[in-house]
C-alpha cells in the first residue's frame, strides 16, 4: 500500500452525471492519447481527490497527482435482465477445470482439474468441481429418468424424481476424491501446480435422502449383503458397496451447493459415499441391485485395486486415506519477495474427522500446529493456515494431516516403502503423501519430492 | 414409486457397444415413429431388464413390458474438455433469477430476485445470488482497481488488490438481505411466489480481510466516528456506517462461495456489514473515509430510512429484524394430492443466532417447533423443516422466527400498528413480518394476508 498526500483527504469524490456507454464512446476512451489529455486536466482541477484513489500507480510513474477515471466509473453497466444466472468476471477467465490432453486417448473417458489454488474456504463452486467421465457426460432429462431398487428385496421398486423429492431430505457438506488424485506423483512430480496434482477433489454441500429410507421402503432380504450401483451414462458405470456403508452415511442427491446436481456430477441424481473413492459415488443413478457378494465389476477389479510390489492386489481399499495440501503458496506460483504470507490449504479424511495439520517450511525438518478454520466435520474438508515470515532464502513447505483415528499421513517414501512403486505396475491409485513445495531464492515455486 | 414385476429383477441391464453421437443419429432417435419401432423391439428380445428401468411410464401408459432404452445411455456424451467452467442442466433453465420489468424504469438500477424456491440448503449458489444496483455493473479490473482510506486517519493509505490479498483473511457465512425485501407485501399481495415475495437475500461464504486491520493500517484518529464507504460504480454508491461497527465484524471480500466475487457482487472487492440491509454492503469498494458523524448521504436519506405513520422518519434502521419464509411449498406450486410433504424454509436475523422458529398450518391458531437443519452461527440462515401430512382440506402455512435477543417475528398487522402502512408514503423497506401461504383443496399455493 502507498501513503497518500494528506492535502487530498478531504476532498469529496467526482460526481458526475452518466449516460450509458455507447461503443463510439468505448472506443474515445480506450485512446490513450485522449485519456492521456483528460489526466493532465484533472490534475489541474476538482479531480485531485480522485487523482489521490489512483495514486499509487501514478506515483510508481513518477507523478502522484496525475491519473485517469477509470472507465467503470464513467457509464452505466449491464443492468439486472443482463444475465439471469451469472458468470465470472472477465478477469478470472483462467480459473476454470484443465484437462491434460496427453493424459488419456479421448476426452470422453478423461479427467479434469479443480484449481484448488484459486480458491478459498472449504466449499468448491459447481462450475470448477473437477470431472471424471468413463462415456463422457450423459444430458438425462429428469421427467424420464428412473431408479430401479431390485435383486435380494422383499418388493423390487421403480422411482420418479418426483417420488424421490418427496422422501424426508437431508443437506450434508462432504469432500469427494478421485482415487487416482495425485497418482502422478507416485513415480516422479510430473505436473506442477497443486490443480494438478490435488485437483481431482471437490467439496460441496449435498442435498438429497438416505440411500436407507429407499432400501427400506424395497425391503433388504437377510441374505442381501452388497448393493451394486448403476449410472445411466452409455459406460453404464457400475459398482458394488457393503451393504452396511449403504446403510449407514450413504445418500441419494439431487442438489449440489443449493441447486440441481450439475450435468457432470449425475443430475438429476447420484449416488454419495461419504469418505470412499469417487468412482463409487455413481452419477445418473438408475439401479441399486441388492445380492449377497461383491460383483467384481471392472472398475473394481482392473481398476482402482491397487497392485503392490510383491504383485498382489490390495483390493477394496476404499476408504480415502487422510491427506492435506498447501494451496498457497504452490506450484507455478512465484512470491514477489520476503516478508509475511499466509499459508493456506486444504486438509480431509476418509475415515472422520481431521482432527489435527501440522506444517513445515524445512522439509518436514520441524512441523507446527496450522490453524484449522473450520469446526471439522466427519469426510469434510477443512481449511488449515499458517502464518509465515519468508526471510527469502530456499524452503520447502509441507503440511501433514493427522485424523481422529489418530493415522498421520505419511511421506510418499514411507508409502512406497510399504505398497511398492504402484507406478511401474500401471497402478496409480491411492497416493496420499505429504506433498512437498520448494520455494526458491527468487520466490518461485515448484512440485519436488522433498 | 410403483413395484417392479418379481420376474425382471435377475436380469442384468443391456449393455453394448456405444459410439460418438452424430446429428444424423441424434436426427434419428428423435422420430418418435423409430422409437416406438425401437421400444417393440426391445419388448420382444433383452431389452426387459430395461423395460423394467422404465416401468412407470410404460405402466402408465397401460403397457408394463413396452419402453425405450433412453439416448443418454446409447451416445457418448461431452468430455472433461466441453466446458471449462460448468453450467446447469438445460433442464434447469427456469432456475433463474427474475426480474420485474414493471418495478424500475430501467434495468441498469433494478432488482432481480433469488430463486428460493428451487433451492436447498443454506448456501446460495454464485450465479442465483440476486442482484441490485443503482447504475448497473461495474466492470472492474482488478489491476487497476485500488481502495483508499482518508479522512480522520493517522496516515491515508491506498492499496492495490495484491496489498490486500497479502493480509491475514478469514472465511465466513453471511446473509445478505436487500431492505426492500417483500417491501411489496406493505399494501398488498402483489406478486405471487417466494422468489418475488423474499428472493433479495441470499448467504454465501465471503473470504476476505477484516475491516479492522485496514482501519489499524491507517490509525483511526479518537474523533472518527463514522466512516464513509463508496463503491466505484457510476452511481459512486455511498453508504455512512457507524465506526463501532465498522471495527466489529466487517470485512473486506474479496471471494464469495470459494471462487472470486461475481461482477454484480462487487468484484473485485466488496464491503461485508454482517446482519445489517444489503445497501450498505457496498459493492466495488474504492474509499473508505473516516469523518467524526454521519453523512447523511442520498441513499440513508430519500432511500431506506423508514416513514412512519405519524410522517415522522425512522432513521438509521440498519439492522434487519428476524424473518423467515417457507419455501417449500410456496406461492405458485401445486401439491399433487394429499399425503406426506417435508415443510421446509429458511429463517434469518441480523441481530446474531435464530433460536428458533415454529411452523403453522392452520393460520397462525397453533405453532409447532420445526426442526432446525444447520447449527446457527451469527447472522446466518438456517434452514428449518417440518413433516406434514396434508389431509386434503384448504390449510394456511406460515413459519416465524424467534432470535437470540428473543425478539419474535410480527404479523403484517402487529408491524403495520407501529409503523403505519408505510406504502402510502412511498417507503417500501423492513417488512419482516410473518409469510402466509394459502393451500386450497385443489393442492393450488398463493401468496395470502391471513
Amino acid at each position: 500500500m502507498s501513503s497518500v498526500p494528506d492535502s487530498n483527504k478531504s476532498l469529496s469524490p467526482a460526481k458526475k452525471p452518466v449516460a450509458r456507454r455507447s461503443a463510439d464512446q468505448a472506443a474515445a476512451v480506450a485512446d490513450p492519447t485522449r485519456r492521456r489529455l483528460l489526466a493532465g486536466g484533472l490534475a489541474a482541477g476538482a479531480g485531485a481527490a480522485v487523482a489521490a484513489l489512483q495514486a499509487r500507480p501514478a506515483a510508481a510513474a513518477g507523478d502522484p497527482a496525475i491519473t485517469e477515471i477509470q472507465d467503470w466509473n464513467r457509464y452505466l453497466g449491464d443492468g439486472v435482465d443482463a444475465r439471469p444466472y451469472g458468470t465470472p468476471s472477465q478477469y478470472e477467465e483462467h480459473v476454470v477445470r484443465r484437462n491434460v490432453p496427453w493424459l488419456t486417448a479421448d476426452p470422453v473417458s478423461s479427467v479434469n482439474f479443480t484449481p484448488l489454488h484459486e480458491l478459498d474456504g472449504i466449499i468448491t463452486p459447481n462450475g470448477l468441481c473437477f470431472e471424471r467421465h468413463h462415456a463422457g457426460i450423459a444430458d438425462v432429462d429428469p421427467a424420464q429418468h428412473r431408479l430401479m431398487i431390485a435383486g435380494l428385496v422383499d418388493k423390487p421398486l421403480v422411482f420418479t424424481m418426483q417420488d424421490i423429492l418427496r422422501f424426508p431430505r437431508e443437506n450434508c457438506v462432504y469432500f469427494l476424491e478421485c482415487a487416482a488424485n495425485s497418482g502422478m506423483e507416485w513415480r516422479g512430480a510430473q505436473l506442477n501446480g497443486c490443480q494438478f496434482t490435488h485437483g481431482m477433489v471437490h467439496c460441496v454441500v449435498y442435498t438429497g435422502v438416505k440411500l436407507r429410507y429407499l432400501l427400506e421402503e424395497a425391503g433388504v432380504k437377510t441374505n442381501g449383503k452388497w448393493l451394486l450401483a448403476e449410472g445411466a451414462d452409455a459406460s453404464a458405470m457400475t459398482r458394488s458397496i457393503p451393504m452396511e456403508k449403504a446403510l449407514d452415511d450413504c445418500m441419494v442427491a439431487f442438489k449440489m451447493n443449493g441447486e440441481a446436481l450439475r450435468p457432470e456430477q449425475g443430475y438429476p441424481l447420484r449416488l454419495v459415499v461419504p469418505g470412499w473413492e469417487g468412482n463409487m459415488w455413481v452419477k445418473w443413478l438408475r439401479r441399486l441391485e441388492v445380492g449377497d457378494m461383491a460383483w467384481h465389476h471392472r472398475e473394481e477389479t482392473s481398476k482402482y485395486t491397487d497392485l503392490l510390489g510383491n504383485g498382489k492386489a490390495r483390493m477394496f481399499s476404499l476408504t480415502m486415506d487422510a491427506k492435506s495440501v498447501i494451496t498457497f503458496p504452490s506450484g507455478d506460483m512465484k512470491l514477489p519477495g520476503p516478508g509475511f504470507y499466509n499459508i493456506s490449504g486444504l486438509a480431509w479424511t476418509g475415515r472422520g474427522r481431521v482432527r489435527k495439520v501440522e506444517v513445515s517450511v524445512d522439509g518436514g525438518r520441524s512441523w507446527y500446529p496450522a490453524h484449522i478454520e473450520n469446526t471439522p466435520e466427519p469426510m469434510c474438508t477443512v481449511r488449515f493456515s499458517f502464518p509465515w515470515r519468508w526471510d527469502g532464502t530456499p524452503a520447502v513447505l509441507q503440511s501433514r494431516c493427522t485424523d481422529e483415528t489418530g493415522y498421520i499421513q505419511p511421506t510418499r517414501e514411507e508409502l512406497i516403502a510399504i505398497r511398492g512403486a504402484n507406478g511401474k505396475f500401471g497402478s496409480i491409485y491411492h497416493l496420499n503423501a505429504i506433498q512437498s513445495w520448494a520455494v526458491d531464492s527468487e520466490g518461485g515455486v515448484t512440485n519436488v519430492h522433498a
